[in-house]
Order: C-alpha cells, then structure tokens, then sequence
C-alpha cells in the first residue's frame, strides 16, 4: 500500500518538506525539489522515455553478465538499491501505458494482480514440483532397493511391497533371482557396485556439483556468494536420478541434504522462467530459502520442520515474509506428496511412528546418556570426517568412480552379517522406533531372552554404522548424513532401552522404578530409539529447534516432546564442549567460502583499520585516460574500484564495480568510437547531467545519451558508479564492521576517514584475520597427520593394485573383459579431479576486492584439527 | 574459543600485521603498534590500573544513568562496543588477579565456569519461576471462577474439581450459594463486579503499566525503547495477582497476553540479580526473547510454539542464540508446570484434546470458509477496537474502575443466557474441540435433534463474543485477546462443522460425500472449532507458524496439521487484503512508539537528505566553553550532539550523548572545580593522551586523570564522545537507512557528505515521514467519527448518571453507604489519568534526538481508518 511518492501528484514531498521548515544543508539537496517536480508532470517525455530504456537495456546488460561471474559474491546493499529504481521506473512506464489504455479496469486490474501474486504463483509451482519429485524418487528408490533382492514375476516395475500388494510378509509373485544364497549375495553386491557406479558415473559426466550433500554450498550460495551451475537445470536432473542409485546402492548415505538441494535447484530453475526473479538476487534469495524448507518438508514428511531448519540452518538473512513463503511452499510440497501417497500407507515417511505409553521421570538419567551420546557422536564424525575430506581432496579426487565403487562393495559385504546394517536405513529405524507391544516385531528384537545379543548386535550396528558415515559421507554421489546419523543414533538409543528394560526387568521392586506401573510394560526402547535419533541428528548438524519438531511431526507422540528437548538440549551442550558448528559449517570452512557464520560471535577488540586493505588502487574522478583505466583493469583482477577526487587529497566520490567499468569501457569504444586518448568522468559536475543527477537516489547505471553525440573525447562514466557506498570510520570496531557485512550484506565497505578513502575491507578480510586469530589460539600438533595419510594412502595403492591384478587374471580366465570395476586407473579417470582442482584454483582467486592475497592453507589445518 | 588477540602474549597482532606487508593509512593508526605492545607486557602497571578502574567506575555511572532515563531508545551499536570494552577490561583484570593467584586451578575454573555458564543458570531460575507462577495462577484462577457459583463445605480453599476429586459431574461436598436461582445469579454478577474492581483498582494503584496485554510495548521493549517501570516487579506482582481476578471476574479477556508480560517481567527482575545483566543491554534482550517464549509455552502448554512466538511476533532481531535460550527457558518452565501439575490430570492446558479420525479432502472447502472467517473477525475486531481505544483514551481515561466494573457486570448479564458464553473461555472451548464419540457431550451438544438450535446458540455466542472483545479489550486490567478469539473461532468452527455434519447426514450418497466411510461417523465438528480457533487466532495477531505450532502442540493431532496449515494460510491471505500487521503492530502504530516494523516493506523512493533533519546543533571540538556548553544542554532537549572540527567547516568528527555530556560537564564542575570559563575539548589532540586514545576501538568513555590534576582550565571531555558513529551518504536511499536502523539499531545515524556534517535521522524521522506518506494515500474521511464518538459519550454519561441515581436511591434506602459500584463519578479517579496524561506528554517530548518536532496527530486518525 506504500507507494513512492514521489511517483506521485507531488503534493507530498511539498508537505514533507514544508514541514521540515529548514532549508536543505548541501548544495546538491537544494535541486532535489525541481527535478521531484519535472518528473511527476505526467506527460510522457519522448527524450525521457528513450533514455529510461536505455537505462533500462544497460541494468539488464550488466545484470546478465554478473550471473555469469562465477565465485563471487552479491552486494545486498546495490541489489536492493537496484531493484528500488526497477521498480520506480516500472511504475512510471506502466502508469504512461495506463494513461495510453484509458480506464478499462479489468485488464489493469489481472495485470496488477498477476504482478502481486508471482511471488505466490512461484512458490505454488515449486511446491508441487518439488512434491511430485519427491514422490517419484521414493517409489524408484524403494523399486531399486527391492530389485537387489528379487524381482516380481507378474511386472517388473513393481517393488516388493506393491507386487505382494495387501500379503503379509512375501507373496509367491516375488521371487528372489535364486534360490542358492551365495548366489543371491553375489548378486546383491553385484547390484550395489552397478547402483554406485551409474550414480557416481552420471555425477562425474555431467554435473559434478551433484556429488555430496550441498548444504554447505547452500548455505554459502543463500547468503550471496555466485557458484555458477550449482542451482541448474543439469545438477537437478543428476542430483534427482543420481539420488535413488546411491541409496540402493547401500552406502551409508541419506537422502535429505541431496532432497534440500534439488528442491533449491527446482526453485532456481523454476523461478528463472519468471520476469521478477530473473535478475533480482534478493527475490530469488527468498524462493531458494522457501524451497529448502520444502525440501526438508518432503523429505521427513515435516512441514513445520522444515520451515524451521529452513531459519535455523540454511538462511542467514530469514524476514517473516520469506518465512511465509517457506510456510506455504513446504505446505504445497507436503500436499502434493500426501496426495501422490508414494507409500500407499497414507504416510508421509516410512518410519512415522506412535507411542501409547507416556515416560516417567526417573527416565531422564537415561536420557542425559543418549543425549551425551549425541553430542560425542557429533563431535566424532566430525572431526574425522572432515580428516577423510582432506584425505580424499589430497589423494582420491582422481577417482570418484573407483572410490564410489569401493565403498559400496565394502559396505555390502560388511554389513550382510548384521541384522541392523542388511537392511535400508529407513527401514532399521522403522523397525527400531516401535513398541514392542501390538504384534511388532523383527527377528525377535522384543525378545525377552534374547537381550544380551540384541545388545551387542546394536552395539557393533552402532559402531559400524559410525565408521561407514565418516568414510562415506563426502564420496561423489549424491549423499546426506541425516538419516545415517538417526540411524545410528536409533540402534545407540534402542540398544540402552533395552538394557533399561532389562535393569526394570530384573529389579522390578526397587524404589528407582517406583513410577513404574506394577503389571504391564514400563519401559518403552523404542522412545529410545526415537529419542537416540533426535540427539545424533542434533549432533552432527548442531541444530535443535527443528530437530524437535521434525521429531514431533514425524512420531506425532506429544507426550514425548520434553523427552525430546531435554535429550537435543543436552546434545547441544556436549557438542559446544568440542568445537562450535555443525558438519555444514565446518565443510564451508573447510572449503573456505566468504561466508560468515552468525552463530558465532567473535571478540578482538581491534579497530577495522588492523583489518583492512590500506593500499587500494582508487582511481581519481577525473583526468584518467581510457587507455589508462584499461590497463588498470587488465594488470589486476580486483572486484572493484574507490573513486577519489584526486590521488593527493583521497576525498571520497564513489565506488564502482569491476563489472560496471569494464561494460562503460567497452561501450564508449564500440557505441562511441572513443579514442584511447579520450578522458574519463566518474562525476557528473561537468557535463549537463546536473539536473538529474541528484534526484536519483540509487547507484545510478545510466548511460549518458549526451555525451554519445557530442564529445568522444569525454567519456561520461558517472552514470556506472555507486555513488553511495556504504563507509566506516577505521577506528569502528571489527566485530560491528563484520555485523554490517552479516546484517546488511554489502560485497566492501569504504573506510573513509574525514573525508578521505584510508582503506577497504571485505568479508575475506575478516575472515582472513579470524582465521589467523584462531590459528594462533590453537596451534597445530598435526605434523603427523600428513605422514599417517601418506603411509595410508601408500597401503591403499598397494591393496588396489593387488584387487586389480586379481580381477585382471580372472577377467582373462572368465574370458570377459567389459566394463567391470576398475581399481586404481589414475589416467582414465583424471578429467573431473583436473577440472575440479582448476576451478578451485579460480576460486582461491576469484573475488579478490582490491585486498591482499594471503593463502589461506592453514585453514584447512585448522578444520581438521 | 576466539579471544582478542591483545590480551594475548604479543606475537598475533604482530604476525597479522607482518602478513599485511604494507604500512597502516592512515598517521593515527601507526601508533597501534607500540600501544598494543605496552598493553600486552603483562606487568601490572598500577598507574594504569589505577586509570582502569577509574574508566570502569565512570561507565558504571552513565549506565546506571542510562537506566532511569524513560522513554529513550537504545543505542545497540555503542551498547555492543560497550559491552566489547568492558569484557576486555575485565578478562585483562582478571589475567592481573590470576597471576596473583598463581595457578591454584580448581578457583580459576569455577570462577571461569560461572562466568561462562552465567546465562544458563538465569535461563534456568526464569523459566522455573515462570513455570512456578503460571502453577500457581492456573490454580488460583480456577479456584476463584468456581467460587462465583459455589463453596467447597470441606475446605473452602478448593476449587469444585479438588473438592469433588475423583466424582463424576458434582458431589455433595460442593455446595451452590443458595437454591434460589436469582440470588446465584445476583451473586454471580456481584463477584463479577468485585473480582474485576479488585483487580481495576489494584492495577491503577499499584501499577498503571499492568493494564492490558502489554504485547506491544514488550516489542518495543526488546527492540531497545526505554520504559521504566514496564517489567518492574511491582508490575509483576499486579500483573499476576490482577490476571485471576479479571479472568475469573469473566471478561472477554484471555490470560495470554498477560502471561507473556509477567513472564517478561520475572526475567527482567531475575537478570537484575546478575552483574552480566545488570548494564547490558543486549544481553537482557536476549534474556527477554526466552522469557517471552516461556510465558507463551505455559500459557498454551506449548513450548515450540512459544519459541516461535518469540521469533515471529515478539523480537525483532533473533539470532540463534537468542533462539537456543528461549529454547531451553521454554522447556524450563514447560517441565516445571508439568511437574506441578496444577490441573492434576497430566495436561498442561485445559483445552488438550485428541482426535482419532483422518480429514477428507472434500472438508479443504470448508475449511476455506473457516480460514476466511478468521481474516475477516481478525479485519474486523482490529478496526473496531482501535476506535474503541481512541474512543477510551479520550473519554474514559479518568474511569478505569468504573469502566472494567460496568464491562464485567455487563458481561455477566448478557452472557447468562447462552450456554456457550456463561461457561468459562477455556471450559467452552475445551467443549467445542471434543468428539462426539467416546461419551464426550455436554448439554447436548451432539444431539442430533437438536443441531438447529446449536446453530442458532453458537451464531449468537459468535457475534456477541465479537462485541465483547472488541469493547473489553484494552480495558485497565490485565487482559489477553488470545483466548477470547480462539473462543469466537472455536463456537464459528463449531457451528460450520455442525452444519457440515448436518448436510452429511441429509445427503449421505452424494458424490461430494463419496470419501466416506459409509457406516460411521464421517464429519467430526470438533476438528471444524479446533480450526476455527487458529484461524481466529492467526487472524488477530497476523502470526502464521506460531499458530500451527501451538495448535498442533495442543492436540497433538498430527493428522491435522495440513488442515490447520491451509486455514492459517488463507486467513493471512484474507487479513493481508484488509491491512498490516496485527493488533500489537497496530497498537504500536497508534501510540506512536518509535518501532519500526520489520515485516513491512517500503518503497520511497527518496534519498535520506529529504528526511534527515538539517539544523542540527554541533559543538564545535574545541573553544567552546563550560558555560556555554552548559546553556546549549539547558536550552534544547536533544538527546546528543555531533562534534565537529569547527562551526564553518563542519568536519565531522565524532558524537556525544545527552547523559555523557551533562555526566562530563558536573565532573568537570564537581571534582576539578572547573571555573565557567574553562575551555572544553572534544578532541585529544591537544594533550598527551595520543599514547593511549588511538589503541582504544571503542566509543572511550574513560576520563582523563591527568587534567584532574593540572589544568582546571582545559575541560578534556574527548573521553565522552563516540568517536565513530554510523554515518551515511545523504543520496543513500531511505530505504537502506531503514535497514540499518532496523539491523544495526543505532539511536541516530549522522549525514556526511566528504566529511561533512551535513544532517542527523533518527528512526522517528523515519516513521514521520512515513506517516506522512500513508496519511496522503489514504486521505481520511473519518470527520465523523469524532462527532459520532462524542454522541456515544453523552449517551454513556446520561445512563451512567440515571444508574447512579437509581443506585444512590438504592443504597440510601437499604441503608448502607459503604464501599460499592461507584459509578461516573468524574473527580476522584482522575489521579491515576492524570498522571497517565502527563506521561503521555513525556512521551511525546521524550526522545527528540536533535531533530525537527512535529505533532503527530494525523497517526491517531491514520489508526483508525
């Protein structure tokens, strides 16, 4: 309802201004009131109107080539700045054609309610996109699992569960593919390494951001920094097929932190087919914020939950309205898979439990336990998985396949004799969470004589599973740690219910289980299960409000809610003992991306100016030659540049972009014919422009139209700077200068001191001081790391070569030499490691605003410490 | 684990430095080098410490201030580099006290470990007492609604449910005041009368800020306005025994709102208790979120709702600190109302309910009418109740008690009749949520003869409900409108559900009714009240997650969250069309409080010069004398100053504060008997404090001893002043000023344009000129209103006077003259208005921050439209 006034019959700035009684303090000021005038006249100027669509072409010129800057970051401040003036000069463009349209109000009208309602319009379509992908991929993925086993003789599209539709237990139309076990086992690691091999093909060959998770990446790309292809149209198809391949393969791999980012990518793809988002960073920040939750949504069959993990995990920056967007997409997702019903069950996810029995207090010394075991397992996994990233960074990234490969083979052959492990994940924790009571039970889990072995049998599923998440989190398939961790979590707690209930069972009488009710079960394992999930899962992603809810939503038990926030509340306190931040965090440090986490908070007591870049290449406002400022561009890569009145007195004018000069520069020469001798304007006093500079308020990006016809010889590039950047004062403290880059999101900050430019500071430079402050506060005894890799990576080699000259003899004995599973083939497989290691280098390089370049290795040091 | 690296052993700031290979900019930054070095030695220097406590003792002193200045704002820039200052002086005293203490660790680690564990513990102490008092008031609300009806012949202390613990519907024990129906019913309006003059006349008393519901000015609060007194214990202490009279006196009044403001007030007063809390700011802010989030979790029994809550409506900045404490304060205080079990049957709110059976997808149709409900009684009840409350600030101001008196004994007439509003709110909704199935019925509620008639009963308690809030809250009791709106949902829902119901059964073969189980009940109108009472909730307080999450932690209906999830959606949507924000946002808005609202967006299109104010008062940094500085903060009530070089250049060169200043200049006077004439200086250029000023990063309020001792002449007030405030470009668009005053929550925000003073904006500039935006697009017809609102007055002074001459006649002729209904009785209830006014008058002066002043009348009016 607020409208630009100025956009207005003028009455209102006249009122504000009278009101306000004093003249205006700077020169500049005093025009403000003429040009409001000339501008709300209302008749529509040709001149004005060509030069608005020059301005117009000019701001989606240069926005079109930023979408293709890879590794960089977004500047929140100039994106808001920008779409203010788009929207200004919409609204004066539509209201000269309402004007032309007369007062036919219907047309008017469905215009305008289409314009007001896109954003709803998107985030329905994303909603329901993500819905149906969501139910496509558990119905294949269900079908691919089942398929390890047998098949259904009557069709064979048809899994298990809907080949054997209504039976208990097995129908004769399923058919496992022998009936000589060794056979089928074979066959069932057979099948794994094929699974892994076609995800971890398919990941390599087109669409290499599908490997791992993409929280991090995520995150990182949610709060502005640019990484070109990850959101696409490829890495969604490959994330979606890659996805189910994986999880059949029975890798110790979930499929949450994949489901976020192909629900982010279907938002990104989706939204790029609209006018509103295509350019406007900041629109389409809140439908990537929206989708996440959507993702989160569908893959617990947990709406609430998602939204939250949408605020509490993946955005920095959450206003209400992208919380109500992230409300009503991950609603639209949640309703498109309950209509799909992919599970013919009427849930939403497979492990969708309740509990009759409520928990008695005397419990919650055991919760402390499960909860303690959350925050260690946290701890665990994540400082020696993030020791396996470097590893892997170091000496596997030749290898994707093979290693994908690997794994997988492992895992099957590994985790056959355990009960827990041989089946799907999901499924285990199924199983886990129920109550014994009601006619559930697995293969004699309630059991009552069979506890001891129940017992160790969790314990080895725990300790296993642990194991497998560290090595395979991370390998270049599709994968998340999510469901992995609950169900280690969930065979952890299920095994100390059990042995509560043999303690209860045992000492029926003791005053310690007075609340107990004497006839009938007291103890449930299964809220053990469930709660030893919650706390794994808050562990390893150091979260907890959604964790409680998504646990809430997905068990619906209510009376177990305290249960449950005291267990992740005493997760997050053991986790905090051992280091700050999840795994995704400590991934983007590890990888170093210019994010700042703002669930630190960092004390350094120094001045801003302790951080900055002092020696900034400014350039002065006027006199530069074009040859002069090409040069300049072409000998350094800095993402921008100060403009100065002069090189002597530093007195602050502008800022502009790297993108921004480059475009003026190439458009003076090939629209202007300017010669490389021609002098180059960043401020407007000179020429003509002098009546409507002032009144625009933005960072201007027009193009003068003068200039183009009288004088090649001045190069007017005022129009191309911001001529507000944001600036500090190089005393301001360092903690409030990173607050302005959290909060406000600026790409630099100016450090200006009475007037003059003293310095420049980015988030890289924050975060290179952090990083040298934490360096110094925690000295690496590490050295051996190195060696232990190397010896390990040296035995390895040797067992590789080994496998490998094995399956040789027998390939040529068997007489078949097709595409099997190559071990240890360093050249063929070396395109993807190549491509990737180069565009890392590129990312160590890109963004560099105009700051100094230090290397950043310790840091990685410094995450796996 | 990130500490400041001066406080280290040296060699970090010197290999940071080393890295940045190149000399600092500007000359003031070379000294950083040496000063660091100085203070990192480690030797006690006791000059030094002997500075520092001095330093120490001075913040102490403005802090303490600060505290009693009313109706300012907070300055969260300087708070946080206050609070960055005072934590180095600490850790820097203490590594002294260490040292002295030698390495005897078990001292140094508990000190350490409270120090660290400090806010968990207030954490703890909050919720436990908000859990203790909200046991408490359950219990003595209940105790005090069935005391209207009857006595307890065992102990009169009980309430009906203890007295007949265990019985079915009554027992003997519990007796009615007598058999003859009007005489319980004359009583019946007579505890009305007396429970609500008890709690008005407290409330007016004892504390005028424990009337209403107080949401609003908690938002205010948590974003950093300064009301003192508002979460005093006095308020606490009224707010909490005032809630069981109003709600037992049978208001339309709901003990939500209420709770969250006791809630607010004991972690206000328990922080107090705390050095950490005890000056800063921020840190209570935090402390204030939690316990917002506790006071909701035991008023619904919902602790991730109340978190929630927190998040959406009270705090406008939540990082996920602040979210992880009310997280845990919630559970607090969660656990222990459970563990009180005041209403001993396990539920933690009266109105817990389950359902067993699925919704139909058909229902989504009525739903959409229930969701469209909740938008337009929330739409309606907004308008109506804002003119209410013009209409009571202007006319019943002087009447508090006699107002709350009339509107309880009003209440109890008219509500007597119908069977849904005679009951308690929390009773009736408790109804209307159950089942018919399982022996749930009350007065027939599930007959099928008798539907019709419950129609007609629920339509009336819909509508008279509607009046009632609209007329009662606001009234000078603690009031909620939480409960009284989810009343008007549920008897709404319940009458559509019945409705539904009825069609079911007409037509139980159509096609619409197809997903029907054909034998069985199929439409369960209880699920239709449930909805009805989130969509009216959702539509009051335009809150959406919240909703749903407090709505499902009540039933725990998991089935029903995609219903509760639709209707809340659609009620938005529909609430949106009628206007922004809430109650509490409109009630902001109407009182004028300097809060800006985050969840509005605005485009203005106009740069901050045309909004700043231009004439600012600046002190030039040196020349100015005692004298002179004293007139200029006698003559105008500016809440700071800008210093700048001199009064024709206008370099700027720092800010001070109203309170620094005055605390300086009677420093000066005071302790060194500096004479009228003694020239002041702004700038430590001039003596020898340029060792030591240019290391210090934060706004240094420490005071100079060295002048204290030679130069009586020279006033060296350099330590007062912020030397770095946030300054602006004045062509920065206002919107982002907006940002960073919602952000960043500076008090002022200073224009300078090359280093030159050249305006001051302040967040009320900001709301001013927004004002006056909104009042010119929507220009006002309501000249009417006034009239129409003064005809109302003369009709209520003309009954009131009849009533009181029919009661005068009354009293003289039964005889007795004592402590009765007094009724417009003009002259003695004025006091508590009066002062109320003079506040208000405060208020309007309070807070000018150096700028324009202008009435803001047009708000009032805009309010209401």
């Amino acid at each position: 309802m607020i409208r630009n006034p100025s956009s207005q019959s003028g009455p209102v700035p006249q009122s504000a201004r009278s009101s306000q009684s004093r003249p205006p303090p700077t020169p500049r000021s005093a025009s403000f009131a003429p040009s409001l005038r000339r501008r709300t006249t209302g008749t529509p100027d040709p001149e004005a109107a060509q030069a608005a669509r020059t301005e117009h072409v000019i701001v989606e010129e240069i926005a079109e080539i930023k979408r293709y800057e890879d590794f960089t970051t977004i500047d929140w401040v100039q994106d808001a700045a920008r779409e203010s003036l788009r929207r200004k000069a919409r609204r004066k463009e539509r209201a000269g054609f309402w004007e032309r349209e007369g007062r036919i109000g219907w047309r008017r009208k469905i215009a305008e309610a289409y314009d007001a309602g896109q954003a709803w319009i998107v985030v329905t379509l994303v909603g329901a996109a993500i819905g149906l992908n969501a139910a496509f991929l558990n119905i294949v993925t269900e079908w691919l699992s089942d398929t390890k086993l047998g098949y259904c003789s009557t069709a064979f599209y048809l899994n298990e569960n809907f080949c054997c539709w209504g039976a208990e237990s097995g129908c004769p139309e399923w058919k496992r593919w022998s009936s000589f076990w060794p056979l089928n086992y074979f066959l069932y690691i057979l099948f794994a390494a094929l699974f892994s091999w076609t995800a971890a093909t398919l990941v390599k060959s087109f669409a290499p951001y599908a490997a791992g998770s993409g929280i991090s990446e995520m995150k990182c790309i949610i709060a502005g920094f640019v990484m070109k292809g990850f959101l696409g149209a490829w890495t969604l198809a490959i994330k979606s097929i890659g996805l189910p391949l994986a999880i059949a393969s029975g890798l110790s791999v979930g499929k949450e932190g994949p489901s976020v980012h192909y629900a982010v990518c279907t938002g990104n793809v989706i939204s790029r087919f609209f006018d509103k988002y295509r350019r406007n960073a900041a629109k389409t920040r809140e439908i990537l914020s929206a989708s996440a939750a959507a993702g989160v949504a569908v893959a617990f069959g947990s709406p609430i939950g998602g939204v939250l993990f949408s605020l509490e995990e993946m955005s920095n920056y959450f206003p209400l309205k992208t919380m109500w967007r992230s409300y009503f997409c991950a609603l639209v997702a949640t309703a498109v898979l309950a209509a799909m019903n992919p599970f013919r069950t009427g849930q939403l996810v497979m492990f969708q439990v309740r509990y009759d029995r409520s928990w008695h207090f005397f419990e919650v010394l055991f919760y402390l336990i499960i909860g303690a075991f959350g925050g260690l397992y946290g701890a665990f996994v994540i400082k020696w998985n993030l020791r396996m990233q470097v590893f892997r960074k170091k000496y596997l990234s030749q290898y994707p396949i093979t290693e994908a490969v690997t794994l997988a083979v492992f895992t099957a052959i590994i985790c056959y004799p355990n009960m827990f492990l041989r089946i799907d994940m999901t499924e285990s924790m199924e199983i886990l969470f129920l109550e014994c009571e009601g006619g559930h039970d697995y293969d004699a889990l309630c059991d009552r004589d069979n506890r001891w072995h129940m017992i160790i049998s969790l314990a080895i599923a725990t300790v296993v599973r642990t194991m497998l998440v560290v090595i395979s989190f991370g390998c270049k398939v599709p994968a998340g740690i999510f469901v992995p961790s609950m169900a280690v979590g969930a065979s952890f707690g299920r095994m100390v219910g059990i042995f509560v209930q043999h303690i209860h069972e045992s000492f029926p009488n003791s005053a310690f289980f007075a609340a107990c009710d004497p006839d009938g079960p007291c103890i449930t394992p299964g809220t053990y299960a469930f709660l030893g999930a919650a706390a794994a899962l808050s562990g390893i992603m150091h979260i907890t409000v959604s964790v409680v809810v998504i646990m809430f939503e997905i068990t619906g038990a209510l009376t177990y809610i305290l249960p449950t926030m005291i267990v992740v509340g005493v997760t997050k306190a053991v986790g905090e003992r051992f280091g700050h931040g999840g795994i995704a965090d400590r991934m983007i440090y590890l990888n170093g991306y210019p994010f700042l986490d703002n669930k630190e908070e960092h004390t350094f007591g120094v001045p801003v100016s302790q951080v900055m870049a002092s020696q900034v290449v400014s350039l002065p406002a006027t006199g530069l030659e074009l040859r002069q400022l090409e040069r300049i561009t072409n000998e350094n890569q800095y993402q921008g540049y100060p403009i100065v009145e002069d090189a002597t007195s530093k007195t602050l004018i502008g800022y502009i972009g790297r993108t921004e000069l480059r475009y003026a520069l190439d458009r003076a020469k090939r629209d202007q014919m300017a010669p490389g001798h021609a002098k180059c304007f960043f401020t407007s006093t000179s020429t003509n422009s002098d009546s409507r500079t002032p009144s625009t308020p933005m960072p201007a990006v027009s193009f003068d139209t003068m200039s183009a016809t009288s004088a090649q010889l001045h190069v007017d590039l005022s129009k191309f700077i911001d001529p507000t950047p944001l600036t500090v004062h190089p005393r301001l403290p360092l903690e409030t200068v990173m607050e302005l880059f959290k909060k406000m999101g600026p790409r630099v900050i100016l450090i200006e001191y009475r007037g003059r430019l003293t310095g420049l500071v980015t988030v890289k430079d924050c975060l290179k001081y952090q990083f040298k402050v934490e360096a110094h506060e925690n000295p690496q005894q590490d050295r051996g790391l190195e060696e232990r890799q190397e010896r390990l990576w040296g035995v390895i080699r040797r067992a590789a070569r080994a496998v490998d000259g094995g399956l040789g003899v027998l390939r040529r004995r068997l007489g078949f030499g097709g595409r099997g599973v190559r071990l240890a083939s360093p050249t063929n497989e070396g395109g993807g490691g190549l491509r990737e290691r180069e565009r890392e280098r590129e990312r160590d390089g890109g963004d560099s605003e105009n700051g100094l370049e230090v290397e950043l290795d310790e840091r990685v040091r410094g995450a796996v410490r």
